[in-house]
């Protein structure tokens, strides 16, 4: 079934088009669900914006990192964001350091463990019109995670921000200096 | 005094060269104590290595960025560090976040506040090999901060490292994936 599925695309690749032989090449599972958004060829390497941590049931410690359309924005101010900003969310298990604690003069040290996933919010004012003009995805191992519902609870979450700060643009990362 | 001193370092520059102009021009504060190590130009664009937390006095959150050589050598695992690699550690307040805590289903979100310090570490294992071949510098405000006995201290600390981890070359950090 998967063989017939896949012949279809690369006949359907023959039809329309080189793109879509590449498209039939890659898994379904690299693009999110509702939004279709991609993990952004490079992002480790794009510069970083902040950092947070969040406690409870997340126990993660995180970096937010921007293209450069991103940067440029939350250097400049500018709101909304233009279309084509992207902001990847990397998070990681937040552990306590015994290494550096035996090192520094009290324990206090906590460190980026293994990775948990990565969420990636793309702008784009009209294929995203829907959703405040952002298309979501999260990302574990560099595979998109297929939950509609989790999916969707990305904009859910960035909505609730609107009511209290309209003009965040739904972004709840501010830029550190 | 000032005006003289000044006047002095421009006649040295006229004897010794362009550079001493350059330098004469450059307040003292750019330059740590005991290294003479400055802020690396465009080191906010650098390439994310990791990000951690310190509680208790430094109560900062924070993230270490590194140029070409330093990122290169940790992806590739190799130790010591080859000379020219360059880290910095930029270090924020660590600040619970009312506005994120009001949107997430629990009181739980921690970000970067104001700016702490930047601490760098930059490899020349000729020149730095009293120190393990690294040379510290800690800048507030883009300004080094000009206290020999704090600026000592970070090898006294990273060599620390060195009884419990040899292979670490004095480096805290490992790169997060």
């Amino acid at each position: 079934m998967q063989r017939i599925a896949t012949s279809g695309l690369v006949l359907a690749s023959l039809l329309f088009g080189i793109s879509t032989v590449a498209d039939a090449r890659r898994p379904v599972s690299d693009v999110s669900r509702v939004y279709g958004v991609k993990l952004p060829q490079g992002y480790r390497d794009w510069k970083l914006i902040s950092v947070a941590h969040e406690a409870g049931r997340n126990n993660d410690i995180r970096a937010i990192l921007g293209n450069e359309t991103a940067v440029k924005a939350l250097r400049e101010g500018k709101r909304p964001f233009p279309d084509g900003a992207i902001l990847v969310r990397l998070a990681w298990r937040f552990e306590s350091s015994s290494r550096n604690d035996s090192v520094f003069p009290a324990p206090q040290s906590f460190v980026a463990g293994e990775p948990v996933n990565v969420q990636v919010s793309v702008k784009d004012s009209k294929r995203y019109a829907a959703s405040g003009g952002w298309g979501y995805g999260q990302f574990e191992n560099g595979v998109a995670n297929q939950d509609a519902a989790l999916t969707k609870a990305c904009f859910a979450c960035h909505a609730r921000l609107d009511a209290l700060d309209s003009k965040a643009d739904l972004v709840f990362t501010h830029y550190s200096q």
